[in-house]
């Protein structure tokens, strides 16, 4: 058996501590898995004395991980400190420098700094490996730098946020408020304080962008990533979906087309019998479609200390193993810099809900917008009555594109008897 | 770049064209991403006039692909011409006796004879690959071997045959017989002339046989996997199954216990919200659960040329890329022998539905069997009445033990009033 490789682990969080428990309860699995013994030599995190439930004894502590990724006996570097700025950055280009594998499990900083990053890796003959990055414990980095890797990838979307699931769950099975149930994750853990990286769309975004790039061998482009968040989708928008046979989900999608590379993360109402619209609570999915194997689906938790902690160890097995495969699946001087499909261009159906004072000509009002603008109604549905509240008018669109669907939106948002902004959640068909 | 890797090809049916299809539609994207070109140099197959719709000029044609496995210019072996024993054996120990890589999408082949060829791969130091043997396109090999390599894995189910999927989709979405069904999936090719291997279990079992070695490190072992296919499911079970909240799916599942490994192929009533229970038509899935990562499942089509030949080639690139793991997992000699766990001790619920004369007392001869073996009823319906025609009864038990249960049974299929013999379709939780 060849040596033991050396971890070093940055960041004793729930992550953290979760790889420590893999890499010391599975030490021997490990071994025989990778066919060599993976030590612990080094850790490091913000406070030496907090009691993290693993043992720590025997390892060299540092205060300082920048100066442990640069250390003489660790050979790989495990980074789990987060944040795509300050000391996360600047221990993995450390660590690369000095010829150290980095495994890491930060999606923003590889979204933000992933281009250079991995060019540094190159050029020093090292794994950047991040399969914790991207939807948890699931395989999905593997799978699309390996074992799809002789498709071309025509699509490829997902769940990318638990938290975001998991509201959107929550709302739907026990009929509450987007507030009350994130008030109610936040209590439980699941959602951050400062839920904006969530709820907004943008944790969803580094990951998407991550897959962009896997799958269509284009370089990281976070800032081109098209973001909607899930806080204007309500109950209502639930229920209705749910009679007219569709889900809502957030999903990031990207997509080759010939306007260009396609980013995008936003709620969705996908039809209720496919496969993701049964991917409920905190769990994430991917979908990658390869022009030979077809549409290939990947399910499992999305975060935790377990299954974050499981792809971490998975990603240093690799390196035990000397595997390796390029950071984005091909050199990166091969690389693309496909310009952005621009979401003006964008064609889909819409599902519009209005809260209008209910009087008469409302609705000969509303309908007049969508025909000025060439926005061909479906369906349109005003089911309450009420002299005293607004009541919601539900339009779904035909195809059209969204352009003119917004400027139908903002026109009909300034009319005086539609009360508050219009929702609108896009009805898309999963190809 | 390093030098092209030289592969050769044994079995040109559709699994073969397609692999010849992609090396040479993708042959850039395929050398972008391992580092190195893919040449194919020679192939091997019974007629060489036949029209497969792909170019083969320029490759070395043997009629012998035994001799082809040995030829000083070939570094890897592609097999798949199929079958146990024959050809493909001969073929596949020829190469890797003359120190090439072999791929291979024989799951027939694996399940009897993996153990002796994967101690001679690894005595020869060369990779022996077969991620296209299990559940076509879907990398399950891969997520196993590697991307859940730091968990112990708990269990393992998943629908392995997509033909019996097929069935019983199409059985149930268009409430037509098993042999109304299979005669349709016979014209369209989906299902063998001579269907056995599928629709009696066994071509699910050769794959459960590899996933529960790669999942618990034990050797391969076909023998003890106990077998039942669906020809005895009806279409009046699957309209049980749907009043009761259940699916019925053939399903290959492995655990180990304290009795021993438990490898088991046979229809089961899962909950119909269970993710793989919308696995449906020619869809596999395989769902793992890990110690640390949780369940995670892996969807995609089960065969095909494309998806087949899309694994074909994610084996044939690792290779390239010079990334290799043990054949089961973890070296040869270290896969433990572990004893079967008898099916007569599993514990189940179960449905049995039985066809009866309607005549008086029937229904207690019936229930005083169950009680003299202790079985328990959860619930009795008998629906039909009739007078010249036979009528199902049928019965949900308690959790029992499959003895007890196969005694009822057979005491009950003797009773006179009961004209048919019983069909029993287990009730279990995925767990």
């Amino acid at each position: 058996m060849a040596d033991s490789l050396r971890v070093a682990i940055a960041g004793l969080g729930t992550v953290g501590a979760g790889t420590v428990r893999i890499l010391q309860q599975h030490r021997d699995l490990v071994a025989q898995r990778s066919g060599r013994t993976i030590d612990i030599v080094a850790v490091s995190a913000q406070s030496r004395d907090k009691d993290r439930g693993v043992y720590l004894d025997g390892y060299e502590w540092f205060d300082d991980p920048v100066a442990m990724a640069r250390a003489e006996n660790v050979d790989a570097v495990i980074e789990l400190i987060g944040g795509e700025e300050g000391t996360a950055k600047d221990l993995c280009e450390a660590a690369i420098a000095n010829g150290k594998h980095v495994v890491t499990a930060n999606k923003a900083l590889l979204a933000m700094r992933g281009n250079a990053l991995a060019a540094a890796a190159e050029t020093a003959n090292v794994s950047l490996n991040y399969e914790a990055a991207i939807a948890g414990g699931i395989p999905i980095v593997k799978a699309l730098r390996e074992g799809l890797a002789g498709n071309e990838i025509t699509h490829i979307y997902g769940i990318l946020n638990g938290t975001c699931n998991y509201i959107l769950s929550e709302m739907r099975e026990k009929r509450l408020s987007f507030d009350t149930v994130l008030a109610e994750a936040q209590a439980l853990g699941y959602a951050e304080a400062e839920p904006s990286m969530d709820v907004d769309g943008i944790d969803a975004a580094h990951k998407l962008a991550l897959l962009a790039c896997l799958a269509f061998g284009t370089k990281v482009n976070f800032d081109d990533v098209y973001i909607e968040g899930i806080r204007h989708v309500s109950l209502q928008d639930i229920d209705y979906a749910e009679e007219f046979g569709y889900r809502i989900k957030l999903l990031g999608s990207a997509r080759m087309t010939e306007n260009g590379l396609e980013q995008r993360v936003y709620p969705r109402m996908v039809d209720r019998n496919a496969p993701i619209a049964h991917v409920e609570g905190s769990y994430n999915a991917v979908v990658a479609c390869g022009d030979f194997v077809d549409d290939t689906m990947y399910e499992g938790r999305g975060a935790g200390a377990g299954p974050t902690a499981s792809a971490v160890v998975a990603d240093i097995m690799d390196i035990a193993r000397g595997n390796a495969a390029a950071t984005f699946g091909i050199p990166v001087d091969q690389l693309s810099g496909a310009p952005a499909s621009p979401i003006a261009g964008h064609r889909s159906t819409y599902y519009v809900r209005l809260m209008v004072d209910d009087q008469p000509g409302v609705i000969a009002d509303i309908s007049a917008v969508f025909r000025d603008e060439s926005v061909s109604i479906e369906s349109m549905l005003q089911r309450a009555r009420s002299q005293t509240e607004a009541v919601p008018v539900v339009i779904n669109t035909h195809e059209c594109e969204e352009a003119a669907m917004r400027r139908t939106l903002d026109r009909i948002g300034a009319l005086d008897s539609v009360v508050e902004a219009p929702t609108m959640i896009r009805i898309e068909p999963l190809v």
